[in-house]
């Protein structure tokens, strides 16, 4: 990509689209929902992967932040980002690279659920004479990893922490479950879990006289929807900074809100069947289905015309790698208009984290719809 | 990557594996039933998107080959492929980079399935004084694209493309139906379909005097069950050379024959919920649930040892970002075992066009299961 070009026609298909200012308007809301509440925000890299992105994302550009990745975190070290914390419980093969990032003034904190990771992490922290940092990962939702704030392992992993030569930095959920909690109380009630496993952790290792300096908790629904966190130190999110389709089906956000679409071009039709066919399949938009379950069904995403306004119930019915077809969702009645082969539409996905990752960076809109620029993603691990 | 590890163990997670052996026999199987059968085998290039693998897929590494981007196109024109089939409808806003392509010595033909289409390519042909080669894409099955070969539209297409400047290559079709025929004798029939689709709509163009010297068919289980081509010029088929779940599924190969596998690290477990949680989420395996509507659903892939022995009934239930967890097949009565941190293990993946989509590179495996190199793969369009 050696020059920008100025109007989305001049795009290829597909790509991905960026609309700046709702990602600027996404940002800030969230900002100032964690000032009004009185914690650090730690956004979460892991939808953007781009350090122009993350630029905008973090305070001052250099964190606190949080990545999904040790390629992320390597990344944005790079880039100046000092702080992160690294949120998949830390695989034992990688210590040797949370060393080296240690080593060359990142502070990285990792994740740890149980004995034998914590005795490694140990081992390996003894072992180079530096302690790395490490959150004990608390479940509060029965969603994924994570002990139970009560289980009685609790303080046996911060011991060995602690004691073994690591730094016991905190605790640390995520309430992925709230992902299907419709509506802000259903959203606040799940982020007073969120807090309330985590605090009750840290006064636990507190009480045997552990330290317990962070108290982490957050997802996009509860970070939003969370009104009272005391006892918490920060709180993190993630594809807020995007939003997508399944966030709008549980209330989170609106559809106006989302800043990622893919671009595609029209290449056909089947007009007995009600089709339009595209050249955006999974490989553009992902095989995500998040909002299959939701009271709305998206598809493989809601298909807007190319200034972006939605057309109302024509969605991305069927994919293949690289044909999209689009179709009125069943039983809404809508008439799927023939549009000319080279009519440009623009789909919103279901999973920004999972769209943005089939694409090598995002062409940037400005409020008026012109391409401003181009801003690079990576992946990798 | 600069150096080539010798051991899995010595490669970092999650990561994806090939099974060089496995992926020469599934080559050999199709070259040898496209002999017997009389017809040239054209093979997909999207599912690799390797020049390494392309090498051993091509006769002479130099084509006939199937792309489904023109960014494949571009990459292995620049390695010498110069017969190539773009098998996505062409969209209007890609005619100059196909006429660039044949403006270097590419022969690059394309795909057409409507009128207005045939036109802009008979136009850029005629403009460009550089005659498009194009395909008139037949629907065989209902599934997505293309004319019935009944079509009165069949020939107005043909003339607009032959009398307007283009040169009317010939007819295509493939079934994608085909892709949830369970067993030989039902993909045979879709095989059948398809032949007599395109030779069908071949008979009709020539019968108003328009020439249609390629008519080309396939998929991976339609290329395997067939047993008569007449008539058929060309046989093409994409996922065979790593086969998947999904084509296990449906019988079009065993599991054995899996060439493709993501390595992952067990990093916890839950164990009164019976979960082992690994670090390969739906990043490293794609979000493809291909086998969820078959009668065996493997859920987001197969565990197995880090040998490649299949754990029985052991299958990544749900995926995060980053995380897999690891449960009992629904029904199975499967036991998971207790697994320390740090073991590894490897998942076979539904469909292995979207998963080896989300690596950078495949890590290759001799049949001793040690690691033999590096083939990078690329993507974008």
């Amino acid at each position: 990509m050696t020059h920008t070009p100025r109007a989305i026609a001049d795009l290829p298909t597909p790509c991905a689209l960026l609309d700046e200012p709702r990602m600027t308007r996404n940002i800030s809301r969230l900002a100032q929902q964690a000032e009004d509440i009185g914690v650090t925000l730690r956004p979460h890299l892991k939808t953007c992967k781009s350090l122009d992105v993350a630029q905008r994302l973090l305070t001052g550009g250099t964190g606190p932040a949080m990545v999904s990745t040790l390629a992320e975190a390597e990344v944005f070290a790079d880039a100046g980002v000092t702080d992160t914390t690294y949120g998949v419980g830390i695989a034992l093969n990688k210590l040797d690279r949370v060393l080296a990032l240690l080593r060359r003034g990142c502070r990285l904190t990792v994740l740890v659920d149980n004995a034998p990771q914590a005795r490694a992490v140990a081992e390996a922290s003894r072992m180079a004479g530096i302690p790395i940092p490490a959150l004990i990962e608390i479940d509060s939702d029965g969603h994924r990893s994570g002990l139970s704030p009560h289980d009685p392992a609790l303080i046996e992993i911060g011991r060995l922490l602690e004691e073994g030569g690591a730094e016991l930095a905190g605790v640390l959920t995520h309430a992925g479950e709230s992902y299907g909690a419709v509506g802000q109380a259903a959203q606040a009630r799940f982020a007073c879990a969120e807090r309330d496993a985590a605090v009750q952790a840290a006064k636990r290792l507190r009480e045997v006289g552990l330290p317990c300096p962070v108290v982490s908790v957050g997802s996009t629904p509860t970070a939003h929807a969370a009104t009272d966190l005391s006892g918490v130190t920060e709180l993190r999110a993630g594809v807020y900074v995007f939003f997508d389709l399944v966030m709008a089906g549980i209330g989170a956000c609106a559809v106006e809100d989302l800043a990622l679409s893919v671009l595609t071009s029209v290449i056909g039709a089947q007009k007995d069947k009600g089709w339009l066919m595209v050249d955006a399949g999974w490989m553009a938009l992902s095989r995500d289905r998040g909002t299959a379950a939701q009271a709305v069904d998206q598809g493989y995403g809601l298909v807007c015309d190319v200034e972006g306004n939605v057309l109302p119930d024509l969605i991305v019915a069927q994919c293949s790698q690289e044909h999209g077809t689009i179709a009125a969702r069943p039983g809404s009645g809508a008439q799927v208009p023939y549009l000319a082969p080279g009519t440009l539409l623009r789909i919103l996905p279901n999973h920004a984290c999972a769209t943005a990752a089939q694409h090598g960076g995002y062409h940037v809109l400005d409020g008026e719809g012109d391409v401003t620029g181009y801003w690079a993603r990576f992946g990798g691990w």
